[in-house]
Order: structure tokens, then sequence, then C-alpha cells
């Protein structure tokens, strides 16, 4: 614990990585396995998850369960494809996750507000929802149109999910993700999306990744949990990603948040798996060092970068595909702040060998806001510098009227349900 | 070569790092000495070097040189110091070239043009420069003050080397580096600084670094071959570098540049040695894209950075501290393509293990303007980003008025003797 402590800050201080360093990777793997054993990973309000650690020999106390890391490993590398095929609706930009074709980008996740062409700032919409979905879906550099790329505001929150695939399966024929709002939520879209593809799945297939958040320090809260379980039964993807505030809600070092990452992600990844062998996975450990004086996490820093390296070196170790973080920053405009701590973190990303990269377009303020103009520069950055030239994306693929006519017809019933809280 | 070519563009298409590529250094390796022994180096009107690789077994046809490649490196390994003390008027400003304590930040090198704070985009003067080196020396990010911040085309031109001089004697106390105007320009500013100093110097230590460039494809100019010896002589560094145009002055391709500049250092570094066994040396391969559009060199490119990252691995293995290159963008104003250029670069080279960083602030326009906000944000972003938090720096101490006053009167007898151009 004290070597890769030691090792790390070398890097921060020397700013050099180490030629050969299995031997920190073999630290982080016996100081997490130590956390798990020691600490244990609290699992709320989920006695299925809890039942099925405790049936591989688990030791559970209240809802935090005591595992055995070995185990974990020893079942995700026997389990866990090493990469699968995201389907899309044209088999023709169906990807391969964890394959030698290289990462595949998506947008921005989950940002409330948007700052528009003009230079105004408002709430998202479902009209600049159906915008940025064609940027996305006419960008060579996206090859994933992702999921929540902002809030629509002026729809309920209940019809949400249906408005998002709707506009996903209309407006592109790329994979994108599915949603998270709940276990049945979830089961809905992913039904949906595969009949839309409408080809039979075989094994090593599937339609859609979902963002499956640990709450770290070392919880899972019971949404995910389900969401987990309702996805691996069904063969879809899950990105099992630790999100944490270093010296927030993980330690500051980048060793110790290393530690308490891969301590987390071993537990969901595992979990998939006790579910339905072979489920396809994406593992995700970032840290972001959280500023004390903003109360604001740091985005582009080096320290986010060394924990992107080793979290691949990790993920490559057992064997699963591995996220990263695209041109995130903590800048509220598209200046030269955003510029070179989006630049340095999607670098490292790729440079460390990510096959998912996350939050590719559009992002700034902590991921609060998307900037129209961003996503587009961002996306043609992504398609000039990564990627073998390619001409603009063709229009999509008509959906099944059929099915659009049925995801409609759900909509409406939902309306009718909903009282607006506006 | 072809297996090189294939790993190179698995990064490139894949946009990954082999975890164990040794065999990749090894294949650039042969073909760089295959390269120098079929195809040669070019010495240009300098016979004393082509002599000097003749008696160590090199065979001369006019001045190219066919060179065997196990030799230079068998010579550079047992010769060349793996880091070394680049001093300081302020003993405690001196830093180690290739030490554990990380990389060292010099500013840009050679800009003409300046673009104020004002927007004003006007030509390098005195008084300009004075004001750049009052902010280097201000700026814990910048641990060295570099050379030709900006040209000074208000000074004639043959008194720039001592008007440099003093302003980075004077306005700092901080190490900086010396001039290649001449061999005889290189000697005088080198005794200078070694006045200025005033400490005798030990084995292992230096008081200057000089950028010594190969002129790609293959070529040595005389002057550098002149005062690459000069200085090698004095025991002063040289930073022998070959700044490749991918596409113009060296293949297109990542692995063909790597070969290329290989060979093209091998033979710089080794020369070094036939001079002065010791003389302290860092090795720099940089490759940049060129477009045959805009028919300049891009910047901050991903092929740059592999290039970087296979550099570092190269002189690692020789032993010798490397170069990196900051924050170099092709934007003309600091934007977000400022931003993201450079930070890719910046952060591929200290990731590299690159040992002293050249234009790592205020770079603009491939280098051909300076802009003083950008010096300013660059300084503060390395400060923040890869240094341990620091106060700002202490006014330097006072020059020795001795040498001062003799700066002077050297300034004034050139003055003399020289009609201006304008």
């Amino acid at each position: 614990m004290q070597a890769v402590e030691l090792e790390v800050h070398r890097y921060l201080a020397a700013g050099r990585l180490p030629d050969e360093d299995a031997s920190i990777v073999d630290a982080i793997e016996t100081a997490a396995d130590r956390v798990l054993e020691e600490v244990g990973i609290r699992f709320q309000d989920d006695s299925e998850t809890i039942d099925a650690f405790v049936q591989i020999g688990a030791v559970a106390e209240g809802d935090v369960v005591r595992l055995d890391g070995a185990e974990l490993r020893r079942i995700i590398r026997e389990k866990v494809p090493g990469s699968f095929r995201l389907r899309a609706r044209n088999p023709l930009r169906d990807t391969i996750v964890g394959g030698a074709e290289g990462p595949i980008f998506a947008p921005i996740y989950g940002a409330p507000d948007v700052l528009l062409e003009n230079g105004n700032r408002v709430k998202g919409t479902r009209d600049i929802y159906h915008r940025l979905m064609t940027i996305a879906h006419s960008s060579p550099g996206l090859s994933n149109t992702g999921h929540m790329i902002c809030v629509m505001d002026d729809v309920p929150e209940a019809c949400r999910p249906l408005e998002m695939a709707l506009a996903h399966l209309t407006l592109s024929d790329k994979p994108f993700m599915g949603s998270i709002a709940s276990p049945a939520v979830a089961s809905e879209i992913i039904e949906l999306t595969h009949a839309s593809v409408g080809r039979p799945t075989k094994p090593g297939e599937c339609n859609l990744v979902h963002l499956i958040n640990c709450t770290p320090p070392l919880t899972y809260w019971e949404n995910p949990l389900k969401c987990l379980r309702a996805i691996a039964v069904k063969g879809e993807a899950s990105m099992v990603s630790s999100y944490m505030m270093m010296g927030a809600t993980a330690p500051t070092t980048v060793a110790g948040a290393l530690i308490q990452g891969y301590a987390e992600v071993l537990a969901g990844i595992a979990l998939t798996q006790l579910w339905r062998a072979g489920a396809p996975v994406v593992m995700g450990i970032l840290g972001l060092p959280f500023d004390m004086r903003s109360m604001l996490p740091s985005f582009g820093d080096p320290a986010s970068q060394l924990v992107q390296i080793y979290a691949a070196k990790l993920g490559r170790r057992l064997g699963v595909p591995v996220r990263g973080d695209g041109a995130i920053t903590s800048s509220k405009v598209d200046d030269a702040q955003a510029g070179y701590e989006g630049g340095r973190a999607l670098s490292s990303s790729v440079a460390s060998g990510a096959s998912f990269v996350l939050h590719s377009a559009g992002w700034l303020e902590q991921g609060r806001c998307v900037s129209v103009d961003k996503f587009r520069r961002d996306a043609s950055a992504i398609a000039g510098s990564f990627l073998a030239p390619s001409a603009a994306c063709e229009p999509p693929l008509a959906l099944d009227p059929a099915i659009e006519a049925d995801i409609r017809r759900r909509l409406s019933a939902i309306s009718k349900h909903t009282v607006r809280s506006d």
C-alpha cells in the first residue's frame, strides 16, 4: 500500500510512468482484497444481492457484505466476455466493445442545462434533445449516441425514458445506451430496442449498454442493484462504474482511490455474472480530485489521468472492456481551459486503452451543461484525430412504424396518468 | 519494419498502446541501424565531424557517413550521463535534468511575433523580452527560463545573443539555455554564464543546455555541428533534436518518423561523446504531421504523442534524458483549439517521462507567435497541475556588477561595428 502510494506520487512528482509496473497493479489488487474482506461493500435495500453473495461464501452483516476478492476475480475472468457486439438498428453500425477496432465514443450523459449557440443558457427540452441527437447521428466521431444527452425538462419525468428511446430509435440508427430509471423501465426499453434491432441475438451480442453507478465509498444503492439484475438477466450490458470524488467520497490519493474503486467495481462486475454468466460488462474506475474551495470536482487533472491509466491496466488484467472519460472540464464556456482539460482527459483515456469513452462531446461545467457548439467541435475533433477519415453519416434507416406507434401509445398512456409538476 | 508499422497503426486505429512493446523498440532500433548503415547521415561542411566518425570505423563518401548503430549506442550507453545538474546563479534553483524530481519546464523558443494583452500582434522587442523574462522568473511552473522567448527585432542581430544572456542573467537567477548563433558566440555565453554562476564546476554539472537541431531528413548543417563541438568540448549540455515534419522532411508514418529520427539523434548524441566523453546530452525526437493543404505542420496531433511516447522509451533504453514539447498548437489565438492541442501534447510529454519540456508556455500559431496572456496561463497551469504547491518565486539575486558591466561593454563594442538593417 505504501509502495503503491510512493510509486504514484513519484509519477505525480516526477511525471513519469514506470515502464514495468506489474508490482503496482499487484499491490492495488492486494489492498483492494483487504478492503473487500475487512470493510466490505454495502448493498442497500436489496436482499437478493446479499443472498447471491452469501451463496458464493461471502459473509453478510446487515447490508454490509465481506467478499473474497480472489473469488470475485476468478468469476469475472471465467465468465465476463472480453469483448461483445453492441448492435444497432443498422447492422453496418454495430460496434464491438473491447475489440481491436478501437474505442467507441458516446456524448455527454446527464446534463440538466444547455448552452445554446446564441449564448443563452436554458433547461434541456425535447426539441433540443432532438437537435443534439441529429448532430450525434451525423457525426462520424460518435459511434454511439449515448443516453440523456440533456434532461428533457419540458417532458414529464415518467415519460422521459420512452421519449429518449424514441429519439435514439428514430433520429439515428447507431447503437445507444439504455435507461436506468427503474428495473421495469430498463426492461421495457431493452425489449423495445430488441424489437427495433429486429435481428435474433446471438451469444456475445447485445443491444444496449447501461450506466450502473456504484455510490462511493463502498456502497451500491437499491435502484442500480435492481437495474443491474434486470439488465444482466436479459443478457444486456452494464457499465459498472465508480465515479469517485477524491477527497470527498474516496481517498485523496491516486493509490487510495484506485484501491477503493477497484474493490467497488469487482463486486458489481462479479454480481452481473451471478445473475447471468456471460452478461456483457464494461468496467469504469474514475477519480476526480475534489476542490475544497469550490466544493466541486476538478476535471482534467493529471491525477485523474493516472487513475484512468491504472484502471485500464486493472481491466486488461481482468479481461473486461474498460471505460474512459472524454472531453470533460470544469470550465463554464468552451475556452482554452475547456480545451486543455478535455484534451488531457480524452487523450489519456485513448492512450490508456479504454474501449468505451463516455462524455466525449458537449461537456461543460462539471457535466451540468451541454454546449451545442462544443458538442459539434468535440465530435469533429474526435473524427479528425482518432479515427480514419470517413464520410459524414448517412441519414438513419426508418424505424418500423409499428414500433414507433407502440412507443407513442405507451407515452400517451403514461401522460394520462401523470400530473405535470410545472 | 512492417511489424512496427502495423503495431503503431493499431494504436492509431485502436487507440491503444500495447502493454509490452519491447519488440517494437527493438524493431525501431534495427530499422534505424539499417538506415545508418545503408543510407548514412550527411554532415555538411564540417570535415572534423566526418574525420571523427571515420576514426571510429565509419565509412565516409563525400559528406555522407555510413555508421554502425550498435557502436553509436555502445558509446552513448557507456559515456552519456543518465542525469546531470543544470546550475543556476542561485544554487537553490539548480535543476537535475533526467533526475527523479521530474520534468523541467522551459518557455517557447524562437517566436518572431508577439500577441500582446491588448490583442495587438507585433514583432518581438527587447522591452517585451524583458517583460516575458520577468513573468518566466516569477512563475513557479517554469524552472528554466529557456532562450529566445521572442526575437528582439529592435536589436541588431549581432547583439541579440548577449542581450538575451543579459536578460536571463539579470532578470532571473534560474537556469536557462545557451546560444547557438555561432560556435564563438556559444563559447562566449558559456564563459559569461560560468562566471555568473561563480561556483566551480564539478563532474556531472553544467551551466547551460543548447538546442542542437538536426535538419531532417538525415542531415546536420555546418553551424549546429560546429556549435555542438564547441559546447561539448566545454562540458556543456546539448539537446540533440530532430524536429520532423511527417510527410515533408520525414516519412508520413509514426514508425517511419521514429526510425529516421532515432538514426539522426543517435549520430548527433554519439558525436558529442567523440568530442568529450561525459558531455551532458538531452535527446529529442519529435514528429509533426505536415498538412498538405495549409503547408504547415499540425500541432497537438495524436501521431505526435505516439512519437513522443516511443522517443521516451528509446531514450530510456539509451540511458539519456529525453525532451518533450509543451503546450504547442496550430491555433492563432488562445482558444479551445489551443487548449486541447496543447493539453494533449504537454500531457503526453509528461506521461512519456520526458525530462525537459521545451515550448511549455506562450506558444501559438506553429510557434511563430508568443502570446503574453497564454504565457501566463500555460505557466500557471503547469504549476497547478504538475507540481507540488509552491510560493511565487522570490526576486532574482543580483548579478555581479562587474559581469554586467562586462556584458554591456561587449554589447556597445559590437554595436559600434554593426550597421542597423532597418
